[in-house]
């Protein structure tokens, strides 16, 4: 990327300013052209094209402007020995490449571009007026022309550019590689979209490699005949698909942190699961410490005052998430069930077709009315960057969906207490939500993307009324990105962004083949066969439907794994209910006998949940090794230097750390 | 201690050596001469006391000394700005002093003492010919002095000597202090016996003040009658110990962390819970790494390596602990089952005493056994440190005493399903084993004093037969704290020490509290007042019946939290079968309504139990800006030199890493 700059110039990030009126009697002071200027005055390229009904300014920057906007930012960087240090442009060498032989990262160089764009600000001593198609306002000292010109409507977006080059050569090599079934190219996925997408693809790699050993199993039970021995077939079938998932949830934390180490990313283990504690977030860490600076307490009430402010937060925390979970309780629960008794009840398809287009109205905008509500409480907790927000967000959301897409199936389950009628809910359910999905997922970004494009034309055409009648296209790169629709969330996404919904479709597909194992085998092989689609689709959704999303910090899959590890051990509850209603159904097995043994099982296999994680760590030891022996390294180099500034100059040090 | 020596030589370290026969004829090359004489030169304080039957070389350390040995260990000691730093003697104001005021802690002084002591090899170019009591043997070139005078049996033992002026101060601010009830001088625990014997008080104490809450419950369901009510109590209580147990243990992690902030301690976070990483241990974790450089392999080969080593590790655990829960399901498992049932069978009182006295006779040995088998096994294991190979131990052992202690009264409770008949085992269980325990702790260590004293005496006596009759006293404090036994783990004495027993007394009272709880709830009151008078004599017990133990560096309670975790789980379920025979027995429920009403209980405590410790993070906030704060503040420091020592000297950088 920053290697081979001289030969093509890479735009990064597309500014939108809509097309000036007054195309040729152009004044002095016109801000757009006073934009371009100080974007080359602080070292960009800049390219200006105009499109249909925009113009476009497309930035660039050179390696050195990147460089001295991430000194300027104190980026941390990894260097050699491990540690994560300030970047310097002058010691260039000290830090470490990307995988794609690159000194930033794509998320480290988006942070230099926002730093750089936003960073221009009005250094002379008066302010300046500027003007727009005749419209005149000021610029004050100390402001940012961007955020100014925001707030003014000029800029209509700033968003990240695609990479040709790398876009077509992904589309070839990754979307479009339908035969690799689960191989993808993960670090070219990382180097062009940074952690989170590359982790979620990593993630959904492997987990459908995993799936094919439940699928074979499942298929196993739906074409072979067991003769006696059917009886027995299903616990087993439930105890290995149980140790499967905790196997694999546990090899998946390992290759998380492998992945990371791969890429140089350095993290804490524990507490924060794989968040990045000394990275950028680390200044939010210490917001009760700037309120005792300023107020100049001692120790102990520092202390005291750190323990309000955290208990504080779990208490906000808990209100929270009672709330929700006494409106999920309250409000959702009795709605479905009213909904799926009433389904049961009616007899006419017809009126079953329309209670459906009700149903599926009303729990559209009970979903969204909910997430409004959850982004709105996660702001008055105390969490400490955006990625633990989006956790605290994804925990709330995940409940509504949750009772939406299971308690029809649960009401079913116990209704009927008869696994045919339970299989055939579920392989419609799995089909249909699965099916429309994809279909959704990938037709709607194209049909926004052509009704956009659409609109646009027709605007132009209102516009040139009558000038002249010649067909109007399309045609530049960067307008037809700005066209294409965002990787947003479906619902809260001031916080998320698409792979909100790509998790959802994810922890739902697996809470459906889960919690219904013993009822319906034959779902891990569709599952399977969904989840390689999915990769393919979801590859090809970002290369060429969407826009290049803001790449997000994120180590690791975050709130997710713990929606998924909470689904384990529903579970086991939910199976092993079903399997004392089957056996209790078809009385072969007295109640009780068979009670106590699901009952053992039962424990057992939460015993090994629970347990199993204590025994084989996180972190593989070759990553450990490696992060030990740096940080001891780093600590070595500069043992001396260190002590004796410590020591020497006490005083002074404590005094520079005061006036930080 | 280290601040006022010149005050008063305060010695730490015995030697002893058999008094020389030859009392007059002295030759020159006396070896405890020579002794002497290298302890002076290299700057240790030595004082000779005779006693009466062997001579005793104390020990003392001016700081310097102490200073340059733990600079010659390279010894990592936390600076002022959090970090660990290698120690350098005339850095020594960059590095934080001790609660007390010194500059090392006792583990750390007793390192350097082993450091000094051991480090004593013969430097001259040719074998030194010692003689003792006319016998003669070579001390050859580049040997430890020390280890071949314990070879040759003339140093009988090297122990860490009490601390008079300390002690007694001790004695009086905590042993003896009854009024306190659970508060202790912690601080001043830590610095006279070191981490592991603190932190194992400071549980003690929060243990027994937060089973204050419990026990006054207990008390009010014994002593009040809540008429109708009564069937729903025991629930409440249930759920409310299990919510008590939950909470004590969270909080007594945040109260680990606090502890180890206050002492300075740096630990990392996660995989290892409370484990020193980039402390002493270090060095080991790297063992592939020597290997892999013997035989120059690259990156991917050093992975494989690892992982190999790694995989390797897990499956001899996993055969491990596979062969010691095997054989405690089939050897011990029969035999205690056997024992209770013949105990219920047999009618007659003699029989029945005969019975148990052949019981616990052969109880110890299989337990002494077990123990040896365990030690043995996890030699083969390739844990990290002593404290991992100890927390290994642990677990094994737990296994059988675990067994030992509640097989019985399963059977009782599974046998009669009488709460009466249970309640009145459970009393005789925790009052003989706890009064019996209590006894025997204080008492076996003063018999075996006197035992030692007088045997000496006697011998002493013999030796001397004829010269004179009159009596003879052990009137040197050194001498009676070398009779007094060590504080030594009854099972595994190569990796524990006593802390090994006083934790196993806890838990299996925790466990036979919790397990039982719904059965006798009067039980938490009894440990209560246990406890309390456990603090008194476990401290009564370290400063005046037993040698001071030798200085461990683990940072937490180790295995023995899982272990009260393990309980905590098992006591939900045991609970929930309680309460279900309990019911049952009386008829008044119908089983259906309430056997699912149990289960469904017991499966949202255990949903509460795993999910809780996710709601509220071990490391209070304040620690944890802390901790992050200081490793902040050191890359600061240090970034720009180090910045430029790596890409400057890229090469050489690595190449003394080589080297090293």
């Amino acid at each position: 990327m920053n290697g081979h700059e001289e030969d093509e110039v890479v735009y990064e990030i597309g500014v939108v300013v809509p097309k000036s009126n007054v195309t040729e009697g152009k004044e002095s002071r016109d801000c757009v052209e006073i934009l371009e200027a100080e974007f080359r005055k602080v070292g960009l390229i800049v390219d200006r094209v105009s499109g249909v009904s925009d113009e476009f300014i497309k930035v660039a920057a050179p390696l050195e402007t990147l460089g001295r906007a991430a000194a300027e930012m104190q980026m941390r960087k990894p260097t050699c020995i491990g540690m994560d240090l300030q970047f310097e442009w002058e010691e260039v060498n000290a830090f470490v490449k990307q995988p794609d032989g690159s000194l930033f990262s794509w998320c480290e160089r988006f942070q230099c571009y926002q730093h750089l764009l936003y960073g221009i600000v009005n250094k002379s001593d008066s302010g300046i007026v500027l003007n727009f198609d005749g419209k005149e306002f000021p610029w004050e000292v100390g402001q940012s022309l961007l955020k100014k010109l925001e707030c003014e409507g000029i800029i209509k977006q700033v968003f990240p550019l695609h990479d040709e080059t790398k876009r077509r050569k992904l589309l070839r090599s990754w979307a479009l590689n339908w035969w690799d079934l689960t191989d993808q190219p993960i670090d070219e996925i990382y180097s062009y979209y940074g952690t989170k997408v590359a982790i979620y693809f990593a993630f959904l790699g492997k987990y459908t490699r995993w799936m094919f050993f439940p699928a074979a199993f499942g298929l196993i039970l739906q074409f072979v005949d067991f003769g006696s021995l059917q009886l027995l077939v299903l616990p087993v079938f439930f105890i290995s698909i149980i140790l499967w998932a905790v196997l694999f949830f546990q090899f998946w934390k390992r290759k998380n942190y492998a992945l990371l180490a791969r890429w140089h990313i350095n993290y804490t283990i524990g507490a924060s699961q794989g968040q990045k504690l000394l990275g950028m977030e680390c200044g939010s860490v210490q917001s009760p410490v700037e309120l005792m600076k300023k107020m100049g307490m001692d120790k102990t009430q520092e202390k005291q005052l750190y323990q309000r402010y955290e208990w504080l937060g779990y208490l906000m925390r808990f209100r929270n998430d009672a709330i929700i979970i006494l409106s999920i309780i309250c409000l959702q629960l009795p709605f479905e069930l009213a909904y799926a008794h009433l389904y049961e009840v009616i007899g006419s398809d017809l009126l079953k077709f329309g209670l459906t287009g009700i149903y599926l109205f009303v729990i559209q905008h009970f979903t969204r009315f909910g997430g409004k509500i959850s982004v709105k409480l996660i702001k008055y907790e105390n969490n400490e960057n955006t990625e633990y927000r989006a956790d605290s967000l994804v925990y709330k959301v995940f409940g509504l969906y949750f009772m939406q897409s299971y308690i029809g199936i649960f009401y079913h389950a116990l209704l009927h207490r008869n696994f045919t009628t339970l299989r055939q809910v579920l392989m419609q359910r799995l089909l249909i939500s699965e099916v429309l999905e994809n279909l959704l997922e990938n037709s709607l970004p194209y049909l926004k993307y052509s009704y956009k494009k659409y609109r646009t034309i027709r605007n132009k055409k209102k516009h040139d009324k009558g000038s002249k009648s010649e067909k109007i296209h399309v045609t530049s790169r960067v307008e037809k990105e700005y066209l294409k629709p965002a990787y947003s969330a479906s619902i809260g996404d001031e916080v998320e962004d698409g792979l909100f919904d790509d998790f959802l479709e994810l922890a739902l597909q697996f809470g459906m083949i889960m919690m219904f194992a013993c009822a319906f085998p034959l779902a891990f092989a569709f599952s399977a066969v969904n989840n390689i689609m999915e990769i393919r689709t979801d590859a090809l959704k970002l290369l060429s439907m969407l826009k290049r999303p803001v790449p997000r910090a994120a180590t690791s899959i975050g709130a997710w794994i713990n929606i998924f590890q909470f689904l384990i051990v529903m579970s086991i509850c939910t199976n092993s209910a079903l399997l004392v209603w089957l056996y209790d159904e078809e009385g072969k097995w007295k109640v009780e006998p068979g009670l106590a043994g699901i009952l053992i099982m039962e424990h057992v296999l939460l015993l090994i949940k629970f347990g199993f994680s204590r025994l084989v760590p996180e972190e593989p030891a070759w990553v450990r090794a490696k992060r030990v022996n740096s940080a001891t390294q780093a600590q070595n180099v500069c043992s001396k230097q260190l002590l004796r500034s410590i020591s020497g100059g006490e005083k002074t040090f404590y005094g520079q750390d005061k006036t930080e």
